[in-house]
């Protein structure tokens, strides 16, 4: 049934706080503190830019969003420090599950579909080796909208050629899952910390903690 | 050059936090937790509905957030304390400035602009004796949307027969002001906690840490 498997980037195959050890370098104490908050105000004003229509790019926007956490925490925050901070996200950490998880879900299309603009994903691909599992990026900034808008999703149908209930949607950000979900894919939502599912009414098909539990329970369907 | 002041209600006119107290006697040691978090997802849900075109009305995102907010933080939920704090809704405490703030504000059209559903805001805006002092109430709910969409700004420019500009919106959360910014409204920014402005593109014209501070700068403009 499954014919493509479209993934979430940031929190799904990268991880999103492996800037906290960046953050804590450059303001000792606070690592924790910013890398929360700055992870929500970057969904916020995805969420929000989206809604008034001033879109901007997601480089753009996280910047945005570490400037005001920094600012809301009452730190200091000069231009070299912050493009430091924002150099980790072309630098996350890959989840040790990606390759083998990859390999489990066989020849089927495999795409990228993301909040990031293809000037940020693309060399976080290349160097953390997932280039060549890869049949693509797909990037919401193609559209001028963020997730959860059906536009964005609507790109993997376009790319793939395939009808939305024979992708596989892969994230663990419960907002997303929900997106996916209500736009009418086949949905499997990585709940890596175990959380209650958002009630945005609609539910995720698989509900697994990581990577390679997912691909073994569409392996084995 | 101010003809109609539009309102947002929850966090501006009425304090949203003062559930917490309801939220303690049902849950001791947890009020202050659940109601952050509450807050926080009935914002979400309300950005992510819009965005994902699942409309619900704000009574409904507010009971599906206190849901989410009682599992995640691990807490049993049976239906009669879910309406019991639910309920507090109705009963909000109003800030004690608001009726001097009016008065200051002079003849001009006062409206309330809220993404409440009209069965949820009426009975507060009775109850608190506000009513008398105000031109009406507009609601997200008649145009099935949430802030920051253009569309429920748009609703006091259709009510009140005035040009954008010449409608004062004032509201305590940054993110309405931005919305309300971005569609064109002269805003005033309530900002009891002295936060930094929201990083989104757009300011508010007025600064001033409550309604009284705001009214006095606008009456003697």
């Amino acid at each position: 049934m499954i014919e493509g498997v479209a993934f979430d980037a940031y929190g799904t195959l990268y991880d999103v706080y492996s800037v906290e050890q960046k953050c804590e370098e450059n303001y000792p104490g606070n690592g924790a503190a910013i890398s929360r908050m700055w992870r929500q105000k970057q969904l916020e004003y995805s969420w929000l830019r989206t809604l008034m229509g001033r879109y901007e790019n997601f480089w753009r926007v996280t910047q945005d969003a570490l400037r005001y956490t920094l600012a809301d925490i009452g730190l200091k925050a000069d231009a070299a420090v912050l493009d430091e901070i924002m150099e980790t996200y072309l630098k996350l950490e890959m989840y040790p599950e990606v390759i083998e998880a990859f390999a489990l879900l066989g020849s089927r299309k495999k795409v990228i579909l993301t909040n990031g603009n293809l000037e940020m994903i693309e060399p976080l691909v290349e160097r953390s080796g997932l280039a060549a599992h890869l049949d693509g990026c797909l990037s919401a900034d193609e559209v001028g909208l963020f997730k959860t808008r059906p536009e964005v999703y609507g790109l993997a149908i376009e790319h793939m050629g395939l009808e939305k209930e024979q992708v596989l949607f892969i994230s663990s950000n419960g907002w997303d899952v929900a997106g996916a979900k209500s736009f009418g894919f086949t949905v499997g939502w990585i709940n890596r910390a175990g959380k209650p599912a958002e009630e945005l009414g609609v539910r995720a098909d698989y509900d697994v903690p990581n990577l390679l539990a997912l691909a073994q329970a569409v392996a084995g369907s």
